[in-house]
């Protein structure tokens, strides 16, 4: 039964703007936080939020730096996240895949 | 870019538990509340707050009938609820699909 797909569903990706951020990033590599606003279509406070919580996980690094006098703050996907992302799509494949 | 699928993405199956009730019910039509426990490894409560929440939307329909003397609640999927599915896995695949 493809349940058993369904507790390897990793939460911290799950949570459907982080899937977005992942997604993004899984083809982009890296991205500033304003693009990621923009594609995603997200306040400033939701993305932060969820950036926090995919950094803790280890899923994606953020660095922060000055262009032109301006903060700039640029979101990466590590190894790791690739890692996670990579095994919550083939649980995911797997819980929907068995679907008639 | 797959990204505009994301805000098709229906919370209301998208959370994991929901989204495992779906699953199950979209193959086995109908099936009691102790066996979608026993599946989804499930508490009681958990169980019964994600159900509620898919019957409000409309997407599952909730019976109460009584079985030699014991209350006995059957859970089915609507029709509502299979569109609402169906849309979804394409939101999903959309989403996901695009991933290199």
């Amino acid at each position: 039964m493809g349940l058993n797909d369904l507790g390897k569903i990793d939460e911290v990706i799950h949570g459907r703007m982080r899937l977005g951020i992942m997604v993004y990033l899984a083809d982009a590599e890296a991205a500033d936080f304003t693009e990621l606003k923009t594609v995603l279509e997200a306040t400033q406070g939701n993305l932060s939020v969820h950036i926090k919580k995919l950094e803790e996980a280890g899923y994606v690094a953020v660095a922060k730096s000055f262009v032109n006098n301006k903060p700039l703050t640029r979101v990466s996907i590590t190894p790791a996240g690739r890692k996670a992302f990579a095994a919550y799509l083939e649980a995911l494949g797997g819980l929907i895949g068995r679907t008639p």
